[in-house]
């Protein structure tokens, strides 16, 4: 509170020395929060909840004034959208905060036990990371979400919000802070950086002794600059340049259902299709169906020579694909096709242009996808069924905080355990080594 | 096996470009390594291990080559002795790569697994890193024995000695390249970078496409370095400032011998204790008999005042500790003393002047372990027992790369586990996302 306090005059002190108060709260924080009870982290969850709901009209007005700034500045409808809250998404907020609330705590799980020849009791046990920085970019619901996934794994967040989303993340946080205060809690455990200043950013990935992981979420250059000018531990959450490879065996229609879903459902995020690789013997079964499927839904067929022939034959239109297509995330109704050879060239060409993110798999044979599940490096590997798949709710870890791309400590998305890490705890009954 | 050759070919190319060619001819080394049998890569571990043996003459001249030119650039004896090699060393390293030849294989372990209400089966799957670069300073067995590691769990080895372990690097890594040959492995699996050229670290660093962890392993100013100028996320291996705290009801026999083993057993290693601290109502009768037990084998006690009356009362020997006495990482046989009123003052101490390395407490109080054990962070919290337990192979991990005192991704002793990660792999039929 007193680092927040501060951070927030500016007439006091350099920018580093605001950003240093900042992650100074959050650490004294972090230490409480490390060992709260459940109880008290789900009552401020709750209580937080509840308090946004309540303060919607300020929220909104906060939001509003966000939106008119952004949109004086020029920005698109797209963008403007990101940005926008009304009282659907603040209820959803709501509703996602008691989501979190529902988990159980990861916290002092004992994860693995051993007795030592000496009769040392070996325990690993569940802590908090401690002060994770949040640094991300229009949309304010991050702000509430991030917030209470930390604060339920013990650990203290500070939240970066892009400049124009700082007014209405201001104002979230501020009403998930009187749910803090009802349980209990230090109000530094969820903190927004209180400036537009972009230098805020860079003064506070240099401290690396109060903050323990910062997590961008944003466009590519957000994260590049974030990755190259931390000195904290970042785990990225980037692009997903995400395959799926018909094998020879592939059923048309599942193929189709396949492409279509991955392609379609919501082009616009990480885990939707970028690349169709098909085996050469099934090409001329498989592509007419899934390329007239895709291309009835609108989707941009660009196209290698073989799979353009073929395609062509059928009356599928499709253009020719640059070779910058490939490796690329369109985020769009765009789709690179390719007809390969055979799976070893199939997966060549996932290790050369996929981003690790989501590679996925149709057939029927068993050693095809025995060799995929093991050979292949992604953060989920997906047989027979669709990309969109990767997803902490659809893959049952409830809330997640974002999708890493780095294998280093959370590979895949991120939930709950993923904001913890273990410590060794040794019991003994006076023990020396000899 | 090209990248090694174009990186000691000094006509050629620039320094990064040579760097990039060993961290290409690693990531390849790595992908056929993540799913190389365990058959082979034990085999291949045993043969490096029978190799170094059969080279150990060439190992031991270029050995001496380093010697002799770290004498010549006036080195300490200490220095001098990490960095010798001699046939007893040498038996010691190939026992500890036969060690984790017999050490069970991480990769492909299921360490989790459910099925979702759609039928989706859902798997975490242990995966290799891919590339882990190892830079140190003068002991020449780290880079046989980090290749080892590296090797059994998938994953592509760098080694980057310090430029006085060079030649003692390449010889060692030479002869278990023969091993990698026997197994069918790649010879850039284990790689020394082959040039004293400072730089040459840093432009590795840079690369984070093709690098996936940097583990420096030295004195406090290599980690330091290698930590701001890195893009590879790095797990630091920094200073142990390790505490005891001796609580009220703690047992003067017990008190002595944790503080004895702590500090004296093996000073200059870093779970070695550095400062005791000494709940207020027992010190009159704790610190006269452990005080002069320490002193008795030689070790200087700093002392805070009260710490000091009692022990000049009793008559043994102290002197005023300076501040920066606590928070210090003598590694010699040098102690700080505090006494301190209570639990809550010796936990505020350590959060305040710990290094989240190893801390312990002695206990008869079950409310004083239970809260010491929750509320203390560290790598490794000891109830009972010596720091001295902090380590691979004490706590059952097998060998360790390292002890990490990086919350992410691994804190504590690093075994084969923690040279891993998992990716998700999920098993359908067909199944699209609604």
């Amino acid at each position: 509170m007193r680092g927040l306090e501060r951070a927030m005059s500016p007439t006091q002190d350099t920018l580093p020395a605001r950003m240093r108060a900042i992650a100074e709260a959050a650490r004294d924080a972090a230490r409480r929060l490390s060992h709260a009870p459940t109880a008290a982290k789900d009552q401020a969850l709750r209580a937080g909840a509840r308090a946004i709901l309540a303060r919607q009209d300020g929220i909104l007005a906060a939001n509003r004034e966000d939106l008119a700034a952004a949109r004086a500045a020029g920005q698109g409808a797209a963008y403007l959208d990101r940005l926008a809250l009304d009282p659907r998404r603040l209820a959803d907020i709501a509703a996602s905060i008691e989501a979190v609330a529902a988990l159980p705590d990861p916290i002092g799980e004992v994860t693995d036990s051993w007795r030592r020849p000496n009769g040392l009791l070996v325990k690993r046990v569940r802590i908090p990371l401690g002060v994770v920085l949040m640094v991300y970019e229009a949309r304010p619901n991050v702000a509430a979400e991030a917030a209470a996934l930390c604060v339920k794994s013990g650990n203290a967040a500070i939240l970066r919000p892009g400049s124009d989303a700082l007014r209405s993340s201001l104002a979230l946080v501020a009403a998930f802070g009187e749910g803090l205060a009802a349980g209990g809690l230090p109000a530094a455990a969820a903190q927004v950086v209180p400036t537009p200043d972009r230098e805020a950013t860079f003064a506070l990935l240099q401290l690396d002794d109060l903050i323990d992981l910062a997590i961008p979420r944003g466009g590519p250059s957000l994260i590049k600059a974030v990755a190259e000018r931390s000195r904290v531990p970042v785990v990225k959450h980037y692009m997903g340049v995400c395959h799926l490879f018909l094998d020879a065996t592939a059923r048309v229609d599942q193929a189709v259902a396949l492409a279509l879903n991955g392609k379609v459902q919501r082009p616009g995020v990480c885990n939707a299709l970028e690349c169709l690789l098909v085996h050469r013997d099934a090409a001329p079964a498989l592509l007419p169906a899934v390329g007239q499927a895709l291309a009835g839904a609108g989707v941009e067929l660009r196209c290698d020579p073989t799979a353009l022939t073929i395609l062509s034959r059928a009356g599928v239109k499709g253009v020719p694909a640059a070779p910058e297509d490939f490796g690329r995330e369109f985020l769009d109704l765009v789709i690179a096709v390719r007809v390969v050879p055979d799976l070893d060239a199939a997966m060549d060409h996932i290790a050369r242009f996929g981003s690790l993110h989501t590679e996925s798999i149709l057939t029927r044979d068993l050693e095809s996808a025995r060799r995929f599940e093991r050979e292949v490096t992604a953060s989920a590997v997906i047989i027979n069924a669709s990309t969109r798949f990767n997803d902490g709710g659809e893959l049952g870890l409830g809330a997640e905080i974002g999708i890493s791309t780095t294998k280093l400590h959370a590979f895949g998305p991120m939930g709950l355990n993923e904001l913890t890490t273990r410590k060794f705890v040794v019991e003994g009954d006076g023990q020396t080594r000899a």
